[in-house]
């Protein structure tokens, strides 16, 4: 066999090289509650499958504020955050056919070679050479610029139309709320249902729900604020539960509970919940990132046929998810509650992790 | 409106009335640790729908002696035990119309209207005029005569040619094991699995979980005696954990755990190894009753995508189990070890509440 050098980067179109600039701006975690908005070396492409993209829009997911908590080892120090966002193509590998320059793409938070027993059973979220990657194993989306491994099956064009501030929550959220939430807790017309957390990823749950036609659709926060947004995005029913017990108003409003219960928080108290309110043959659907075990009550449910799932997105509903933006069938921009410049990142930062103070649910950061 | 009187009981095709005995000889409970062989009253057609039967086999079940350990608060001092077993239909109310005296039937665990809305889901188990009431919340099989609800929807004919004994393991441990472990668990084909648990309900596990060609079935036991029988019924590998630790044995000789991780004991050590197995996007299916709560490790599991179902078994898949046996494509006999006449059934309780030293697996009682 010969030896031959294969070229990794497509020369532009246009002639003109993107390389230029070799530093940008981007969000570094230094190690917990120590995060900077500075200089770093601008992304290159590395191998044949990636796209180099300048960045559109991006914005702050509640994980990454779990980073900055600590609580994800994974993430080492030094590493630029994000895995949510919309950006340009400024260069793609020698392997990448689906995108060029110029076009505009959505990031997926979970990037996938396509190929492996995982992809091959739309796990991406578990692909053997991706996953979550962006912004915890890799450099992510909170920076001027972000190499996407993988470009082919882990980017999706920006459909025609469609709001750009909309396109950011494809990334994670909506795919988020309903495959973990709707899609594994098998939400059926006729069905009440309840969502415990009103948080950006409880609030895409709702949305998304709606697609199935439930007969009622609790929501239960704390934050009154997002209880009143809830009931205008489709909420038929808000419970607070720092004001009510909630499990207690659910089952004296219910026939035997709910057939499905979507725990959008990820702590032993809104697990609870789900475990106090689910009917014989219902589903609670984990979305929550947990970081302690729970007390699973499975000496009294045992017996009335639950099915419990939890899991990290797959993202396999993107592109359905895309059709329904599109058709204007939801309008994701409305969870979109502030606006910053990207240099702004650290005061967006702020804002977010002060979000019931701050009455912050979604935040856009424009490049 | 006129008010009439509605007979409950047919009288009998050949004119001579079933209903000369009055009092008959049942297995009765009598608080925890407390059982009696004792004269009782035969018991009588109380509603159209009830069929009258004489027990030709029963059968004892783990969950009897969890009764006698005070673990069923349910069932109530005086109750007649036993949920399994195969009987000749003495007489049959007037509303009853698929069975008449004479007709050998397997007795379903479960009772059920057929018109509920659990009903109408196929989840029967939940039968809001039945469910598992047999042996818990009215007298049970473990008696000389039964009397049967909703007898047209929870008696099934045994099948020409099909052997006594074998028809018995139909009442309730092998659509328990099929429907609560393997439909559950979703066993394909190609599949690793593991059955946690080589008593009867992992047995049927493991018998029927082989209709679906999984490419390897580990059985997990602390008895020497039921792995070794578990190996003759087609499980690929097994493991003592009293001599080896399961979890460490199977992560080590799989690429990334089980596909199926099935529970068929009912403690948090068994649920554990369940917990320590299972593959990224694979199923916990739960079988076994617990006492007590669970530690569910979440936030390690949140991210492998897991499903962990649990319930009371359906039976709707009887019908269907009972082909299978009538074909001898499962011979369910083979899980027998002990026979006893119906009044030795103390002796009987004391070999199977010693299963291990008695090398007891399935007790058949006959009438």
């Amino acid at each position: 066999m010969s030896t031959t050098v294969i070229p990794t980067e497509k020369t532009p179109s246009n002639g003109v090289s993107t390389a230029n600039k070799t530093t940008m701006k981007g969000l570094v975690y230094n190690g917990p509650s120590k995060i900077e908005w500075k200089k770093v070396p601008k992304p290159k492409i590395g191998k044949p499958t990636d796209a180099l993209l300048k960045i559109i829009k991006t914005t702050i997911c509640g994980t990454d504020l779990g980073i900055l908590h600590g609580k994800t080892p994974s993430v080492k120090p030094g590493t630029t955050l994000g895995h949510e966002g919309i950006g340009i193509v400024e260069s793609v590998g020698t392997s990448v056919s689906k995108f060029k320059k110029g076009d505009h793409v959505i990031i997926s938070c979970i990037t996938s070679d396509g190929t492996c027993e995982y992809c091959k059973k739309q796990m991406y979220g578990h692909c053997e050479d991706g996953g979550w990657i962006l912004g915890n194993l890799i450099n992510g989306t909170q920076a001027e610029h972000v190499r996407i491994p993988h470009a082919d099956n882990s980017l999706y064009a920006v459909p025609e139309g469609v709001d750009e501030e909309a396109a950011v929550m494809l990334s994670d959220i909506l795919p988020t709320g309903h495959e973990m939430g709707v899609i594994n807790g098998c939400v059926k017309p006729g069905d009440t249902i309840a969502i415990i957390g009103a948080g950006p990823i409880g609030m895409s749950a709702l949305l998304t729900a709606q697609f199935y036609s439930p007969a009622k659709i609790y929501m239960v926060d704390l934050d009154a604020n997002r209880l009143q947004l809830a009931k205008k995005l489709g909420a038929t029913h808000t419970i607070n539960s720092g004001e009510e017990d909630a499990i207690k108003k659910i089952m004296s409003e219910t026939k035997d509970g709910v057939d499905v219960a979507i725990e959008a928080v990820g702590a032993p108290a809104t697990f609870d919940i789900c475990q106090g309110i689910v009917r014989p043959g219902g589903h609670v659907a984990n979305i929550g990132v947990h970081g302690h075990s729970v007390d699973l009550q499975i000496q009294d449910l045992w017996i009335r046929n639950i099915t419990l799932t939890m899991g990290l997105v797959n993202t396999n509903t993107t592109p359905m998810l895309m059709k329904t933006v599109e058709s204007g069938k939801i309008k994701p921009e409305e969870l979109i509650t502030h606006r910053f410049k990207l240099d702004e990142i650290l005061e967006a930062y702020e804002v977010f992790g002060n979000a019931a103070k701050e009455k912050a649910l979604k935040i856009i950061l424009s490049n």
